[in-house]
């Protein structure tokens, strides 16, 4: 059998405390299921700008594109507040998303039972939620030049971003949402701002001609993305698959991601087109969470948003479904028990730290 | 004394309904208060478009260029989905934005006391909320150039939009927080992605220099637009101004006027520069909701976030602050006695239509 080639990305803060939880599983798996993982490892974020001046090397890049996977921890923290642009710990994820293509990033909003009562928003609303944001990840604003600041003289500066979308980035990044969508609710909700932005009009017109030639199964809705983000905190259920922008999805899927109460908890995971031959598809999987530099090294920190990027690899990158599944039932089961890290204690819950959490989730794995 | 000049633009949908309401205010405070109200009507969005061919007549934008307030209900509907970009409905609501070069938008999100069980939120997170969302209107996205669709051939095409900001712009709208900040719980939230966009670096600096240069009493904080739309639905109350830009403070401000569960009560505010000589601005107000095509003309409408920018009006474009005050408290006192439109009725509430809200609060004002 081939080898599962692996990067793991730390990353900064609170990124490596919840990589040594993946680790055990996988170690795990290689051991009593002989899945044949094989791991390399690699710095990113400040780690990698304290040891090379850069946000990733290029040397860890190269791991990357060889890689079948790509487990990205977190980056950031204040101790980097202060390097330049180009280098500051969020370029070495930008530059992975981008020179990996990672086009298609898939933003699960989902509200573990046991959790319902830890999101703001009344449990009824919540309960049971369970939507997908297809946020499109290497193009628009993100990407856009020119990307600028100008002296002007006179004490005036000007900078400039640009949002720039081409028909194909469109079709592919909707095309993975009807897919998508066609695997749970069959329901496509499209949100861009048509009414101010010309990248929106493009947008839409994109998403209904894909729609009407491939996907004419799946309902497809179209939204305002401030319309949007209003009929997420009123009532999140009314969606099943919302298919976006850089900019917006990354508004959206984190106004969704807190509405679940299970920020901790959430996965996430950017793909690439599947390759012409193999079918296979550069990835990069990562928590919804940051680095957390507040809690780092505290051994309190939650790790199952990153044992879950971890089941979002099993079932995209290595098909291996059966074993996603039960990944993700073993931390529902273990939250069932009511064991919880600090960020989602609740009364009558046994509180205990990320080792012990992950211990509990492979027990139960 | 000077006659108080005032425009009149219903719009679509439910805006005519909820001037009317306002009308009969200002007709009494003209005969009861000698208040000095003189009033035009012109028309806005789909029924400008309707009468004239485009989203607003140049006879209109003479009007509002002149007088010395817009009351501005809501535009937009089914009908004009289709019509050409350049004179779809909301391109008369930007036109009147930029031409009257209202760069301020102030959008309070208060949780009035009767309606917090309203919020998809828990009570006890929105109860006494009062944040004031002050957005930049006349730049960023909304008007940089080029904003253009490009036909590359082979079935492409390319769009554009292009987010500009010079220091000036962000030095001013800065301004106007601080110094709101100061009228209120003296802090302020600056909000931006300068991480990702060159525009949210300078944001950034430019928002800082502005407070230690010349409000450093003002309590100062920075969060990534995207933490801010989740602060927002987590924990609401941590805010007292946010400051932000014209496409985050889209997003922004819807989701948190639909966090107080009060939308169809939230007034806004648009505000030009006090003029060198006389020191008045320009003004546009007009509620945060939309014109509501599906429940347009069947009089169940709400008036309040109409009534609520009429208030605003008086406070921020004539100095009547005793007026302003009494108008909302008037708002609030009908909340109290249980008298509700369709949208906020709940259980022991007397439901009313469109005119008899308006005519209630009237009663207590
Ligand atoms: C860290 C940052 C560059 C990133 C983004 O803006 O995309 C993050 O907010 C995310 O959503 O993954
Ligand atoms: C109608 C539309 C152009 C407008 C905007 O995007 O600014 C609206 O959403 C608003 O917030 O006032």
């Amino acid at each position: 059998m081939t080898a599962r080639n692996l990067l793991l990305l730390p990353g900064d803060g609170i990124g490596p405390e919840a990589m040594t939880e993946v680790r055990k599983i996988i170690a795990y798996m290689n051991e009593a299921q002989g899945a044949g993982f094989v791991t390399d490892e690699g710095l990113v974020g400040g780690s990698a700008y304290d040891a090379h001046g850069a946000a990733i090397s290029e040397e860890d890049m190269a791991k990357a594109l060889s890689a079948d996977a790509v487990l990205f921890g977190a980056v950031g923290g204040p101790k980097w507040d202060d390097v330049p642009y180009e280098v500051r710990p969020e370029a070495g994820l930008l530059r992975l998303r981008k020179d990996l293509e990672l086009f298609a990033n898939l933003r699960p909003a989902i509200c573990y039972p046991a959790l319902a009562n830890a999101s703001s928003l009344k449990p009824e609303l919540v309960e049971g939620l369970d939507i997908l944001i297809v946020r499109e990840l290497t193009g628009g604003v993100y990407f856009g030049e020119p990307k600028t600041i100008t002296d002007l003289g006179n004490g005036q500066k000007r900078a400039i971003d640009t949002q720039v979308y081409d028909t194909y980035e469109i079709e592919r990044i909707s095309a993975v949402a009807f897919e998508l969508a066609r695997t749970r609710g069959n329901r496509v909700c499209s949100m861009e701002k048509r009414n101010v932005m010309k990248s929106g009009v493009l947008w839409n017109q994109v998403v209904t001609a894909t729609h009407k030639e491939k996907f004419s199964d799946v309902k497809l809705d179209h939204m305002l993305a401030d319309a949007g983000g209003m009929q997420l905190v009123r009532a999140p259920k009314q969606f099943d698959v919302i298919v976006t922008d850089n900019l917006f999805g990354d508004m959206l899927s984190d106004v969704a991601a807190m509405l679940t109460g299970s920020l901790g908890m959430l996965p996430s995971a950017s793909l690439g087109a599947p390759d012409a031959k193999t079918g296979k598809r550069k990835a990069l999987y990562e928590p919804v969470h940051g680095s957390a530099p507040d809690i780092a090294g505290t051994g309190v920190a939650n790790p199952i948003a990153m044992i879950a990027s971890f089941a979002m690899c099993l079932r995209y990158s290595f098909n291996m479904v059966a074993e996603a599944d039960r990944l993700e039932k073993a931390i529902a089961n273990v939250l069932d028990k009511g064991i919880r890290t600090g960020d989602i204690m609740a009364e009558g819950c046994r509180q205990v730290g990320t080792v012990e959490m992950g211990d509990a989730i492979l027990a139960e794995f």
